[in-house]
């Protein structure tokens, strides 16, 4: 399979990179290394069979040749990221889907947007259904982000209703692993690298939000499973057309997790001694967030495995050879 | 004033432009007549301060001189449109709106959009208010006009947080009036034209459902009222900086009409003695919808002023010319 991952170079995409590689595909990865970083992809260069090109995707990319499937990944999606480059934020969910859906139109390929649980919103039901319309600001500071997913998810399925184009959507919730970026703003990147460093854990809110943590190697399983499903796989049901394949599809971890306790485990495991400190929330930042994954487990045979004890485990061991490395130089 | 008004041979278009004449400013009218019409700015085309280009604006436009203010109204409007066009309906709430922020930005002009009610979707709660955040399906088939509208916003937004742009976001609700197309699948155009062929009157649903309908010039004297607020108006409270002038502003008739009641009064005024049909509701069409229109009234001293009895009077005579026109043709 040749395959082009937009945002191959970020956190998931460098995950999503090596595994298609692993499998045996051939991978083209484009990214503007905005958010992502050459760094997560030195290893996967070394294969003869993955090609880097450094271009925004709201451009058009010249690509010769087949191509079976678009893995559309590009976006900021941190909030510190997305709120530093808003409009960039949005043109890449909106004309760099376009793009791309385009692109996939005219290759007869696959196409696969990586959603986020953010189109739920701060959802007024838990866990959250596939079905569940969310509860989003459409003019906050965050709507950068959540709007583009939402115009994203549109596009992609009115590229399905009026072309026929293969779609799917993948709906991310929290996923944490090795590679993500120790300054991104993400909870459990803060604090490993806060514990690691003996700094003090911050807490936004009173920390009795939950969220859901997915580690990486299981989420990049659902999502090949997502893309190499048939196009028919769909609900035995009478919805059985309503609800295939290229409606969307939570992945995510339903274990769910307060803050705090997130922070008291990896300051377990670090052995540090770090104080907790607790600052205010954020506009908009939901309080409760958890996925049902039915429709994961009947369409894909899918569900995480990896307990999160063992992923924090690798999670540190990566981020202490890196605080280590930033250390020495 | 020397403004842009894109999508101004639709039907609000039409009236905008016509109403920015009146007064004096200069108009360039730009439009791809996807749904805009040629008919409808026939009128305007005798005043020397009118300038119509045929473009559609996900294309850059090239404005040579200044520019006062960009009104970025294209889009297909009506669901029988947005249906037929959903990819342009998307392109031109996305890519179209990003162009013209870019040139409100590089003009130094001021920027009106004009969103929608149905950024409300479904709405838990009546009358909506600007700070309610509506529920929306984000992959119906209506999704391809909301979550465009909805991206506009964050769009327009996103430049004015970003860029300083004198942003402001209209939330049209219901509107009717001459120039309405006959068959755009608006409620009260098909109830007039229906009544005047002596058809039967289609109702979708029980007709229990509330719309509220305002009449055309009150819309536009909102709108109007609304581009040319000065910058710094916003509310006296100490909210005044989160919700001044560049947050939405719903703009609509907060009395509310039952469906099957509009058809009662749309068959007296025309005399017709057409029957009524029930049909079943379209997917995802919302059961109430009502403006709170508090924040108009406050920023910008408006209400509507037209009695449902005498706009459709005005616009029974418009649909019934356009019917004898089509007749003698």
């Amino acid at each position: 399979m040749r395959i082009i991952i937009t945002g191959g170079a970020g956190f998931l995409g460098r995950h999503l990179c090596e595994r298609m590689l692993s499998l045996g595909h051939e991978v083209l990865c484009a990214d503007n290394l905005l958010t992502g970083r050459n760094s997560n992809i030195e290893e996967c260069e070394q294969n003869p069979s993955f090609h880097f090109v450094r271009q925004d995707v709201t451009a058009p990319l010249r690509i010769e040749g087949p191509i079976d499937a678009v893995v559309h990944m590009a976006c900021p999606a941190s909030p510190p990221d997305y709120l530093k480059f808003p409009i960039q934020t949005l043109e890449v969910g909106t004309i760099g889907t376009r793009n791309m859906l385009t692109l996939a139109l005219a290759k007869e390929a696959r196409f696969l947007l990586t959603s986020t649980s953010e189109v739920y919103g701060d959802p007024k039901i838990s866990p959250q259904r596939e079905d569940y319309w969310g509860y989003v600001n459409p003019i906050g500071p965050r709507s950068v982000y959540d709007e583009a997913k939402r115009a994203s998810e549109a596009l992609a399925m009115a590229f399905h209703r009026r072309y026929g184009v293969d779609s799917r959507i993948a709906r991310i919730f929290n996923t944490y692993g090795p590679w993500m970026r120790a300054n991104d703003g993400r909870v459990i990147s803060n604090f490993i690298m806060q514990a690691l460093q003996g700094k003090e854990l911050t807490i936004y809110g009173d920390g009795s939000q939950t969220r859901s943590f997915c580690y990486a190697s299981d989420l990049v399983d659902g999502l090949v499973r997502l893309l190499m499903a048939d196009s028919d796989s769909g609900e035995t049901s009478s919805q059985s057309k309503e609800w295939g394949i290229h409606y969307p599809v939570n992945l995510g971890n339903p274990r769910e997790q307060k803050i705090v306790d997130i922070a008291r485990i990896v300051r377990e495991m670090t052995g540090s001694s770090s104080q907790t400190r607790f600052h205010p929330l954020p506009a908009d930042d939901p309080k409760i967030r958890c996925p049902d994954i039915t429709r994961a487990r009947r369409l894909l045979g899918w569900e995480p495995k990896v307990r999160l004890e063992e992923g924090l485990a690798s999670t540190i061991s990566y981020f202490r050879t890196y605080y280590c490395v930033l250390k020495i130089r």
